[in-house]
This record gives C-alpha cells, structure tokens and sequence, in this order.
C-alpha cells in the first residue's frame, strides 16, 4: 500500500516535470527539437547515447551567445568607463593614443592603433590592481551599466532563450561553463547571479596573476602579461587548461567559437554543438560573415557541411531578452 | 500513519548517519576535534561561522599531504620509467645527462644538474604528445607502478585519514580540489578514481598546450613551455586562476603549501587551515625541517605561531595507508 503510494507519488511528479515546457523562449522547430532528444539521449540510462553525469560538460561562449555583442562588446564600455573615471589622475592621456580618442568617446579611432592599443588599454584598465579590488569595482559597474542603444541594463541584454537551455541543462546534470574570449576576471563578478555560473567554471582571457604580502596581508594582484588569448585556438586550449576533459555539448555564435565547436565534435559518443545566428534586426541584430564583431562565415559553412544546429534567431527564438 | 512511518525512517537514517564516525583513522585528538568543529560551525544555518555551500572550497596539496613522497616524488618514478621505455628511440641519452644518470638508476646525479635537468626531463617524458596520448601512458603506468621502497602499488599510499577527510568534507557540500606542485595532466587521470575528484578540480603545474588539426582530426598537444609553477606563491595564484575565489580551508605538510594557506586564512568568515607534520619514522617517514623533500620549516613556525592545525601523524593517525 505505501510502495503503491510512493510510486503514484513519483508518477505524478514526473508527468508534472514533463507537462512543463523547460524551453518555454524557443519555438517548436528544429533547434528546440534538437536540444530536448539530444538532452533525452545523454540522461536515459541503458540507452545506447546515455553520458554518465561527471561527463556532462557543456561550454558556452558568452558575447553574442549568452549575451549581446553589439554595437562593441560590453567589456569595451567598461574599458571606456575606466578610462574616463582614472583621466584625472593621467593628465599626458588627454594626447596619448589611444586615450585621447578614447575620452572624446571615438571609440573606432582609439582602436585603429590594433592589438597595441588593446594591450595598453588592458594594462591602464585591468592590471596593477588586486584581484579583489578589480571585482569590486567590476561588481559596482555592472549594477548601473547601461546599454548606449536601448538604454537598458547589460545585464539585462541577456538572452531568456540561453537562461533557460542553461538551466534546462543543468537540472539534468549538466556542468555549464562560460569559455569565452572577454577577460575571465571581468566576467566573474557577476557570472553566478545573472547566469548562475559559479567563478569557478567560468574560463576567459586571462592575464597574470602575482602573489604579494602588502602591509602585512596576503593579495594577489592583476599584472599587465597575457597569460591566454581565449579566443579561437584558444578555447579548446582553455577548457582542457581547466576543465581537462572534452565537452559533450557546446554553444557559440562566430568563427572565435568555431575551435572549440570541433573539439567538442571530435569526441566520442553522443555530441551536440550549437550556433547561434543573429538574423533578427527588428528585435536585436542581424550579422555574420561581414560583422567586425561577431563575425560568422566559416563557421556557418562547416555547421552546415557537418549538420550542427543553428539557431535563426527570428525563426527560433519567440523571446529574446527577459 | 504514512507520514509517521516516513519521519520515523528519516530520524533513524539521520541517527545513524550521526552516529557513524566519519574519521575513523583519526585518534580523537586535537585535529580531528578542530575538523569537526569547524565543519560543524560553517554548515550550521544561523551560527555566525555559517558558511553557504557555494562557498565551501576546500584545497589540497597532494605529495606528502594525500599520498607519500618519500623518497622521491611519485612523478618522478615515472620519468625514470618513461626516460627507459624511450630509451631505444634516443641513443645519445647514453652519454647526454640528465638522460645517462637517469638511465644508470642514479636518481640524485641526475637531478644534480638542476632546474634545467628537470626542464629537460620534462620535455622528454611530459611534451610533444597529445593530451590522450599522456593521459593514456599515466593511466596505464599507475595501474602497476609500485612504490621502491614498500612495494605497494603508488595509489595504494594515499593516507586513509585524508580520504575520510575528503569524503567527509564532500558529505558537507564542499568542493575538494587537488592543488600541487606535480603536473596537472600528471594528475587528472588517476584523481577521480584514487581521491574522487574530477579533472576539473585538480589544479597542478601546467605546461603549454596548443591545439592542432592532425590528419583531420583536431587534438590538444603538450608543449615543453612553462605556464604555471604550482608552488609556493604559485599556489594562491593557480587557485585564483582555476577557482576564481578564495577557499575556506587548506591542507598541506610543506614549505610549498605555505601562501595557500596564507591565502585561505587570510579571508574573512570562518577559516581552517591544517599542516600534515610527518613524524612516523617506524609507519612512514620522519621529516621536516631539513628534508630535501616536503621541507617543513617556516611552514610550522607560521602554523605555531598563528595557531594553526598540526598534524602529528604518529599521535593523530590511527591508521596511514589503506
């Protein structure tokens, strides 16, 4: 009689857990459909596709796939925001490039001096300080950090389709992790609250890091060297640095992407990669294989060669932003 | 009656589960009281001492705090087995040192040439293969390697009281990570099944990596450069780089483990930190303070003077090896 109970019990939460709609931002076409038989594969055991959980690992990228990536990547404003509120003290960057054009908020001049003028804007910006007075300022920006298009929060330029694939995910036993090309430190402060992804799996650009005693107390400190470029070759570098095994699922939406796309493939059993397309101008933006950021080609023709799932953001997705 | 049945099963499960010593290789002296107490404190909701399990990150260096080092650390058995398995490939190793020594079984002569001795040992035996090619060797050769002195196999001198103390911490909603100063893909294909930690949590000296497409096929390959020296002030910095923040409690037995626990105590909210002090001359070894390996000098006045936890092995141990 109680076993009878017991079963009916778990019966009903079942069907209950099934009657909800995991992915309720996604369309019912191909993607969605993808995800949820992909998901149904790796968690039913005995099933010839089953993945034990420890090796649920999924990866996504996160500017323009977990968030929004345009006009510029929204670490860029940050950069741009520092550099106005730390002028006061640097009188010789009213001249000095790419400073100058940076504080007269021409944003593509102050970036025309290449990969020279990132290092030195990285190194004004993202070194020379603690680890944890580098978050906290982070964390104080972020709060208040506005979109200059649609004027709404950063943090609410998230994607709801994304939130809900990573706690879709997650509530099956995944381990989701941000391997992304931003600066792995910029995006910790806040990576646990928005998208629930604790410092520890998230993996980024990073620079050095150096251990130091200063008035009596333990700190670390943020140095000017570039440790990795998480970018490109760099990703699948990144995830076997610190997760040291391959994903079986991961999500990205431009060539930087595209590397850790093919790892993930290469391996046995059941895989799943995923791109995202932004083919919505109306409700967000359209680009791929012309955008400066973001941009999209070769990965858009080895996704199709190879069969991996691409979302047509304004096919797919009824939803964008929460 | 139902409900009865249910919440007297549950009070009789939670009655054993207190009841079962969770460190039954410990004497019940003052480390294993420190242990409780403060696992008690930090997963008391409402104690002042509480602390969130998201945040319950506990550090471990390996040699000589989870497994034995004497005479020589563990890794460097397998250099000496990989240095003669390829061997035949390398005839001018005959004449070359570090390479001649080695061959010769003179472990001290070998090393006698320094830093760069082992820089060569290492690209030897540690780059220019893939990542699951290493992989493949170490998990092969840890499944017979035996110890020099004892016989017994290596993974079988891991110390029973630090495997109750993982499991124990782990039953608490901790994360245990592995933090030490022999390499990180060294590690991962043993950690999980020796100690139950994953991959992910095993943070270790890292050489290079980069990632190719070979015959088709993408793969990760082990480069001879030097990313990260997994020691001393390299510790707190291996943890901020792979965890991201700071752990809550640390466990060591040298010098090298020093700043990690620096680190983890100089954080606010409740903090343990402990030294495994090997003072077992007759069931394991007795060194410290002039050892060659696993020297323990600074270390136990920095634990003395702060008030530390010391393990004496030889008082506080019931029980070393399984």
């Amino acid at each position: 009689m109680k076993t009878r109970t017991l079963a009916f019990l778990a019966a009903l939460l079942a069907a209950a857990a099934c009657a909800a709609d995991p992915l309720p931002s996604w369309n019912d076409t191909g993607p969605k459909r993808a995800i949820i038989a992909f998901v149904d594969k790796v968690t039913t055991p005995g099933s010839p596709g089953y993945v034990p959980p420890a090796e649920r690992i999924a990866t996504f990228d996160n500017d323009g796939t977990l968030w929004a990536e345009q006009p510029v990547y929204f670490q860029f404003l940050y950069i741009a925001d520092r550099v106005k509120a730390l002028a006061p003290q640097h009188a010789e960057w009213q001249t000095e490039e790419p400073f100058a054009s940076l504080l007269k908020g021409d944003f593509q001049r102050a970036l025309a001096g290449g990969e020279s003028a990132v290092v030195k804007l990285l190194a004004a910006t993202h070194a020379g300080m603690t680890t944890d007075e580098f978050a906290a300022t982070v964390s104080d920006w972020i709060t208040t950090a506005k979109h200059p298009g649609t004027g709404r929060l950063l943090t609410d330029m998230v994607y709801q389709p994304m939130l809900e694939l990573l706690a879709y995910l997650r509530a099956n036993d995944f381990k989701t992790y941000i391997v992304s090309g931003g600066g792995i430190e910029f995006m910790r402060p806040w990576a646990e609250r928005v998208y629930g992804i604790p410092p520890e799996q998230v993996i980024g650009s990073s620079g050095g890091l150096a251990y130091e005693i200063r008035e009596g107390k333990p700190v670390i400190v943020k140095t000017p060297e570039i440790v990795l470029i998480d970018d490109k070759a760099g990703k699948p570098v990144g995830i076997q640095r610190h997760i040291g095994r391959r994903p079986i699922a991961a999500f990205g939406n431009s060539d930087g992407d595209l590397q850790m796309l093919q790892w993930t493939m290469a391996g046995s059993g059941s895989r799943f990669a995923l791109y995202v397309h932004h083919t919505d101008a109306e409700r967000e933006w359209a680009y791929d294989r012309k955008s400066h950021i973001g941009k999209l080609d070769l990965g858009l023709d080895e996704a199709r060669a190879k069969g991996w799932t691409v979302v047509d953001m304004k096919r797919d997705w009824s939803r964008i932003h929460p």
